[in-house]
This record gives C-alpha cells, structure tokens and sequence, in this order.
C-alpha cells in the first residue's frame, strides 16, 4: 500500500530545523552531530542527539532517544500518527526502532550511502513483509544537514593532525 | 570473509539456558518471552528480557538491554570478541544494534520466519557492505526457545477467550 505525507513543504523544513537543532547540541559537546525529533499532531513529544561517546553506548543514536521519550510522554509504545524527523539517514537499528513503533512518516535529511537502511543500502520501513510500514521522505534541508556533519568531521581531521604534530614536535624536543 | 564460531556445542546451549532463563522473567510478568545475554571472555556481562508492555517502549527488547548493560559494564561502545545468545531470531532494530557494538558471533534459539532479520527475512548481520559483520547461528536449543513462546501465546489465547467468555455472560445477566 503506497503512503503518503500528511506535511507541507514548510513544515517538513520546520521540524527539520527542530531536528538541527538537536544536532548543534551533539556537535556541542565533540559527539557526530546528528538529531532527531518525533512529532504527533502538531507537537514535539521525543527528541534527542547522538551520544554514542559521551554515553559509550552503541545504541545511543538520536532517534532511539527521541522514540523513547515520545514513548514515555504518550505512555504507549505505539507512536501511530506521529512523524519522525532525522538530520541523517536512518541505520538498521533506527529504521527497525522506527518500524516497531509504529511511526507513520519518516523524514530524514542528508542521506547516508556507505550505512543507510531508508533507501540506501536497505528500505527496512517501506518492507511490506514486515507488519507495518512507514511514508518515508529523504533530502529536507539536505544541504545543512550534510554540511553540518561535513564541518564536524573537517574538523576534527584538524584536531588529529594537529594533535599528531605536537606528539611529533614532543618526541623531537625529548630527542634533542 | 567467511566467519566462524569459537564455541564448542556444549558452551552455545549452556549460554542459550541462560538467555532462556532470561526469557522467563519476562514470561513471569506476562510479557512475550524472549530474554538475552551478552558473554565476553566466558564471562555474563550483560542479560535482558522483553519489557515492551511494562515499559510501554517500542525499543524495549531483550537484546538492547542486553547490549547497553553490556557497554555500561565494560565502559565502551566497542563489544568486539562478545557473543550475544537470544532465544528468537532478532528483528532488524536488534540485528543493527548488535552491527553498531560490532557483537563478534550472534547465536539464537527459535527462528522468526515473520520478522527475523538474521536469516530469515533479512541478512543485516552478515551483509559485508556495512563496516562490521558477524558470525551467525539460529536454531541453538531451537525446541525450547520455541516452545517457552507457543506456551505463551496459548495460554493468551485461553486467557483472552476467557475474558470474552465473561463479558458475554455480564451482558447477559444485565440483559435479564
């Protein structure tokens, strides 16, 4: 059964922007910044950032996060209805948390070649094998969803090099 | 790069009881009977159960509790040389968190031909374009992992038939 959204192109790009948002809070504190929102009539009722670092936890993506809290706010571990908002691609496990909850409309930003499972590499919640499936639209805000995560990673390829120069620079001076 | 086992039978049913035991405690509160453990070194590191009513959390499986308590105890994302032993087939949230904390072999009992993501509808564990994959087996004590769930869902269904049973027999005395 093909799907269909229930957003204007305005508000698409207005919750992703909320999704952003959760993002700069992971690039806040060095995590890769991604983030994600869950939407049901018109509110945001989940959010949350990637902390896969800071909590050493492999399954601390920002959408788990943001389905979990919308799960406790609604007391209901069936978000129907809802819209999920995410500045990357979805993985395996995201696509599959997305899934088992049920959400209606998935919304994601930049996509994700090399891991995505919303077209990329998988389509996990358009599988009409599965017993739900969701409308799922790539490519909101693309390009300030990707360039986001493009900064970061410029970044922090500066910070490597930078760091390998000053253990070069250590070892010479310890040398001399 | 064709995987293998590092586990002799005898250790693949004796951590399957385990996880089976697992699956029990979630059987104890009326939950789908599905529990886990993470093993690294031949040491329990992490275990979980199916909580997802209790919970009221779509995410609430077995294994990602299994996988965060597992983290939490070594302090790291990473589970590389870990097992994970599950007593169904994971789904694909399952199967990609254990792809995300690069779980080295997974072992599950009773296979999902419905919604398994190991084998059956799905392959996430051992599809080589993703940057971890893992060895795989299902049907370890596949008898009793199967049997703890078709003893749950008939004693549902006698549970449920019951109770509608009842709502008749109410109406009709309030008929009377």
């Amino acid at each position: 059964m093909e799907k269909s959204s229930t957003l204007t192109q305005a508000a698409k790009e207005h919750y992703m922007k909320l999704a952003l948002a959760q993002a700069q809070k992971a690039q806040a504190i060095g995590e890769v910044p991604i983030g994600a929102i869950v939407v049901l009539d018109g509110e945001v009722i989940g959010s949350g950032y990637n902390l896969r670092e800071h909590d050493q936890d492999a399954t601390a993506h920002a959408e788990m996060f943001a389905i979990r809290q919308a799960c406790q706010n609604i007391e209901s571990w069936r978000l129907e209805q809802s819209q999920l908002f995410v500045t990357l691609e979805p993985c395996p496990m995201c696509s599959g948390a997305m899934q088992l909850a049920r959400v209606e409309e998935v919304y994601f930003g930049a996509y994700d070649p090399k891991g995505g499972a919303a077209g990329s590499l998988m389509t996990i919640l358009t599988d009409e094998r599965f017993n739900h499936w969701s409308y799922v639209e790539g490519g909101i805000l693309a390009t300030e969803c990707g360039q986001i995560l493009t900064d970061f990673f410029r970044d922090l390829r500066k910070k490597q090099k930078a760091a390998k120069k000053a253990r070069k620079l250590a070892l010479k001076e310890a040398d001399e």
